[in-house]
């Protein structure tokens, strides 16, 4: 079972692909997917979907697991926020895979062990539990800790959701 | 020159289109495309995105208009239409339209002539405008003003934005 996990973001989207072999989890890639500050908001917009949805093509990934966006205090920056993460929302929706969304403190708790660690202890514990992961871009290494959240949480999660 | 407006909502999204003749404006069609609430966040987006696809298909819109979201008090409402907002504005620039957005007080202003009209005189305004629009759903009436708003500001527009 290979996961697809995304932190979604308007200038840059990470992303990771995990696979769960058994109870192992196994470190397949990582990256960012970036839009261009000089184009409109809908160019993109199309640009984030466009490389969401090219992922999934290269990756083939049975599921997706999506980080909750943090609620801003500037109202502006949540909308751009909630933009940007319903277009990377919608390309696994469109494959029709399963998408599970996870808060940012059950994303820790999965990785760390605890609701309340700093990003860079969760960004080490990801290179700890997926060798061969030797990501620094912590937008990336976010989006493995959901793929590593949704790992954890898939087989109750479907039980509840589906 | 044929414009899809659209007026983003996630439960439901009204959408009007026009066309300009000249310095006439026709009316074409309109309606609303609807999310289930009992779908997962994912789905319902995808359901969004869809319908606006269709819609594109099948009135091949040149052009898009889009309102700017009223940016709500609640933060989890602003993250929601954000995400409603991403996904509607997604579909025209997939599709390589070029999409205008405009703020409500400035398509009031283009309806109705003043920036801080009511919402039933903005619809009533827009079937005057269109003759043979009867629409009585507010959601389309605020798309198909979004298109007017457009077609108005459509050659300033491209002047300052291309």
């Amino acid at each position: 079972m290979r996961v697809l996990g995304l932190d979604p973001g308007l200038r840059v989207t990470g992303w990771g692909v995990i696979e769960m072999v058994g109870h192992h989890l196994r470190y397949v890639a990582d990256g960012t997917v970036r839009s261009t500050d000089k184009l409109s908001l809908p160019e993109r917009l199309a640009q984030l979907h466009r490389g969401v949805a090219a992922l999934i093509d290269q990756w083939k990934p049975d599921e997706a697991a999506v980080e909750q966006t943090f609620v801003n205090v500037n109202p502006e920056s949540t909308l751009k926020l909630g933009q940007a993460r319903g277009v990377v929302l919608l390309a696994p929706a469109l494959a029709g895979l399963f998408v599970g969304e996870y808060t940012p403190a059950s994303v820790k708790q999965a990785v760390v062990g605890t609701g309340r660690a700093a990003k860079d202890q969760v960004a080490m514990m990801v290179r700890t539990l997926l060798p061969g992961c030797l990501t620094t871009q912590s937008d990336a290494a976010d989006a493995l800790g959901v793929a590593i959240c949704h790992a954890h949480h898939r087989a109750t999660l479907r039980k509840v959701m589906r």
